[in-house]
């Protein structure tokens, strides 16, 4: 009964007013009424990407808008520096070498956002250019831990390299302030089912000038992603094939919501939720994956479980009993940690049922904790 | 963002599929597939009360079957018996009165429920048999008190009066365990937006062989609310006049819903879930308005709040800030009570976020509580 | 498979958009939200009316308006005359006469309107002024007559006579011009399944200053009709018991969908249709009921069947093999006649494909006629 | 008013269950829940297909199928034989160039499929086996002809060829019988939007066992569009990166649907509408673009227009006048030709109807056409 409590970090919960925009009947793809609506997504999402330049909207999931933004701008045997700050970062530059890139994964613990030291290491080592790409997960939704863009961007400058800024914001998109012209990100990719608060089905790419420029001598193969022929047919609102409709519906209704909101608005309540979650984490006597204050995720929390606790079947119990949800350690974190998403559409009382069923989970795990981390979330949520 | 709290004791959160379920285009209600619709659900509503009588469907809300049941036994004149239980029960006999019925209304003290005593006593008294009917509140929903109908039964059977029993159950049905046939109930009237699950615009008399039969002689004029041609057309499924297609729609939905549950796993669940509510408020070192043990309402809670401070106050705190509705005190209850709806389509996490949000809002406008009350409401919800 | 045509006189097919509007999660009725509803409601209903008085929204179907406007401006034994234009008009003089009227039922052949010439007469021999109200049906749901409302103000104002004059717009509302004030009505009753294009589920009463006078002194009882309670409520927005809020959620998108039309443009629009409807039946060389040109409805089209046909054969065939549902012949005109319903959400080519069903039901069924009768139609359709 | 024709070729009118089973809250794609949607659609997805094989889902548009099928089979520089039969077919080979393959296009005059005895005198000649794959589009949308996949399959069989046999169904699946065991076809591509009658967003390959060994050596760079990692996910009902779950649901619903109807029902219905959308063409005096009599197409029709007429004036002012859209003529048909979509969610009276937008359209287009084209299709749905 009621309504599952859906707090893996993405996909999210969907706002009623956003399914209810979905379920609109499909119109003709190039007529007039959709033209008119693909110019306003198309405007329209820019200023939740921070940019004022070109966003590409695919009619795929996330991980497409990762290749996408790898075969457009790339050619065969070019060098990537990836960091290895979690399972997403790991699986991204496994998908570059498939696609027969030559990746530098610098390694990591999981713990940490690229780290902008190395970036100057490795880049200002690199006096050849032979790196044509910095790859960065802005929020890694297997950690919780959200790199210093800005940060990366002054060590790629302070080492006075030309690689192009490749950053992934799928998890922080909507939900932790982001901005692809000021910190001069090359592409940014992005999906609809996180911040967006829309289900999966919708991927970005948001391109600066200088990655438009590489486009256009790029090598890998590429034609369903290729930038060309949307950003030529997007001029007059429409798509080079057919686009999916209806989930822009939905994305024209997220984006109204956000923006009367007020992007401000929205990150700061999603810093917080994170406050107030780590709040009740330490609380309750457990620790934040997530090793640096600086790279506290907004989106998302995982928790380590003590040693002796199996992770996985804490969500079991809590799945069963509470009906909610929560994000399982993935990769090398498998069974260690649990992950809340506190991101998308969320509010305060819903995150107090969130931290409740953790609690009440815990404690029938018969994991040793302090009940009154919950309170002290509370007080968090007291203040505005 | 995210969803509002409806934790007003009514309307209801109504369930996602039900919304779905209402969202169907309408169809031609004199045409074989309404018809196929109206028998399946006047059939499927009987279980919810109990019976294996006739229920009558109103295209109407809750109030319009008050009048339903009145109109339908009653002639102008005759006397009722009613009980002073609070602000609805007022209501109802006030209507009676404009309906030209001569009400008789037992003084109480809006802290507990019909006393079976009284009505001993009020219909041994009457030796004439000039009270035609009592009538009974079945769940308060302005206080959170529930009348023993059962008690109220025996005691009319130990007068030997032939009265009618009339009972409300617009906030119990579904949600409270009820028995129109077992308990000698003679019109249950009830409502689409409590434990229905519905949204407002359904309501319905239950009608046992006696009322049916007194239906045939009472002479308050009748047309739209009379049982007969409804009765009579509900054979093959169909209703005299044009029913609210819509939402039998999401009747339909919703008694699936009840029944997938199980009723007694429903009326369990709302137990529950009423004693977590009481265990916060004693926790925070607060009063439940409901005055005996045997009394306390599995629907809803009503909180008394301490004196110099405003009940309504403290509602309107909790809904700027936590976005959640709080039911208010009516009548003499005002400024008073604020009243906690925990009934129909709602679970754990709901509750724990709905009791985190009240005790904020306490907190928020100064009324000294103790913060450990959401915690005894959790180890109450850590029992199955 | 696809949608079925749903071409009976109403209910009638609700937009999408209002779907969706009314799947929205109901609210506290007692909150700000609602409050803000229903100001804007109550407020922006009354175009469609034509007043700028006040309208009394039930959560009821039509049926209950009608004895609304009875019981609210009329004493028992008072004395009120209707006309029979057909089934509907007898319907609401049986109730009238149920809830103790008397009732003056001027006889008719249901192939025309109420006659103001027998208004006149009836009024200028009643000089006593014994009767209380004059009740006309406007559009006859029943036979596809549309009585001259004006006329009958006229003729009542002719004769000099006080008594009310009551109109039932039920299947009129929002399809065809109807102007409360201008016309001196005194109490409009409608619904909301017709041309409001919503669900069933409410229903309404416009009340002019004379009737709310008249409703002061009425004496039929009177409690969930009241206007008083509703009225006083209504000032801030709210209503005295639970409304239909879902209902509203509808209202308020079908009226924005009016407006935005523009309801000359929707009256335009009935009429054009009722026209090549016309121009199709007579193509076919078979009989509209209605038989006078001034009275022709612009909401439904009722067609005479040839003798030695029956009229629910051909629906029973329609329904059958092109899944189109169509009004049957009520009351005495059973089996004589089928009634096409093209009110509402409609459009050219759904009346078309509507006209090709029934000349191919007719065709089926043996019905001699002149399969030119759909490109007659057509014809009509092409000129805006 | 009411809604709008969707008459072009796809995307199809989504029926209304189909829109509210996609407008449930999205679940976590890694949980229980998701694990039993994912096995039940990849399930029942097979038999629209004909086939017993696995079908692999991806949330992307059908454009992303036709790559996925030629990336998982072929490796750099393979040479693949393609038939010039339309827009669809001329795109189709263009992403296959750009993907690296060497193309033989066989021309065409886009008024026949490809043909049976050009694949043998190809493939014959092809003593080395240097092409790698035969791709033939079984239904082109641009033209209304569906190639005869069956005679294609004899035709590679007879010549002894290996060459993988690759069919895009994007516009026939779900509407014209398939067979792709039976036909020995070794990629089958798909997409939602047409017959499955979805919103676009899912395509789909169903995959022979030949081609999945094929897959194995297929060099060419693959990472989203890759089969393997998604039949292993698929094993257990889960997808290696998030699946557009709302769409899976619309998918549930909408084979359903299909299966329910019975697939030979839903093709027979499809052949009728063809033919008499063919009737209604010829009626008019008015010449249909397929000129084989055994490849017109039973998803659409592409009509041509006579001499100094603009086809895209026609559909402008059916669209303006009648609120239909109809398919433009895609390349070199621009102007000549416009397309009505006669699949997916469809019946005869909205066939009727769209047959009449056009001849209305025609004539006020100033079109000479016979007014009794209409009545001949009328004839044609008169027999089941």
């Amino acid at each position: 009964m009621s309504r599952h409590f859906l707090q893996i970090p993405g996909p999210t919960n969907v706002p009623d007013s956003v399914l209810r925009a979905m379920s609109a009947p499909t119109i003709d793809h190039r007529g007039p009424e959709f033209a008119a609506l693909g110019l306003e997504v198309l405007r329209d999402i820019r200023p939740v990407f921070g940019t004022e330049g070109p966003v590409v909207i695919y009619p795929a999931s996330g991980t497409g808008a990762w290749e996408a933004a790898l075969v457009n701008t790339l050619s065969p045997g070019d060098k990537v520096l990836c960091f290895e700050t979690g399972h997403f970062a790991t699986l991204w530059q496994e998908m570059a070498g498939k696609l027969g890139l030559d990746v530098e994964f610098v390694p990591g613990d999981w713990r940490r956002g690229a780290d902008p030291e190395a970036v100057l290491r490795h880049l200002s080592a690199d006096t050849g250019h032979t790196i044509k790409a910095v790859c960065v997960v802005h929020n890694e939704t297997s950690t919780g831990v959200t790199s210093r863009v800005p940060a990366v961007r002054a060590a790629i400058d302070a080492a006075g390299h030309p690689a192009l800024l490749l950053v992934d914001t799928i998890s922080s998109l909507g939900s932790i302030d982001y901005r692809h012209d000021e910190w001069g990100v090359d592409v940014t990719v992005a999906g609809s089912q996180k911040g967006l608060m829309l289900p999966p089905g919708l991927s970005f790419n948001a391109v600066s000038d200088k990655a438009l420029h590489a486009s256009r001598t790029a090598g890998l193969a590429k034609s369903f992603w290729d930038w060309a022929p949307i950003l030529a047919a997007n001029e007059r609102g429409f798509f080079p094939y057919t686009p999916a409709t209806n989930l822009l519906y939905g994305l024209r209704e997220a984006l109204r919501l956000l923006y009367d909101e007020g992007l401000d608005a929205v990150f700061e309540r999603h810093i917080r939720h994170a406050e107030a979650t780590r709040a009740a984490v330490r609380g309750w006597g457990l620790e934040v994956l997530c090793a640096d204050e600086r790279e506290h995720s907004a989106a998302l929390t995982a928790v380590i479980v003590p040693d002796g606790y199996d992770a996985d079947k804490i969500r079991a119990i809590i799945l069963d009993r509470f009906d909610m949800s929560l994000g399982s350690g993935l990769g090398r974190l498998a069974g260690r940690v649990f992950r809340i998403g506190h991101l998308g559409d969320f509010n305060d009382l819903t995150l107090a049922g969130t931290l409740a069923g953790v609690q009440m989970g815990l404690t029938l795990a018969g994991v040793p904790i302090d009940p009154r981390g919950l309170n002290d979330a509370l007080e968090r949520l007291q203040t505005p």
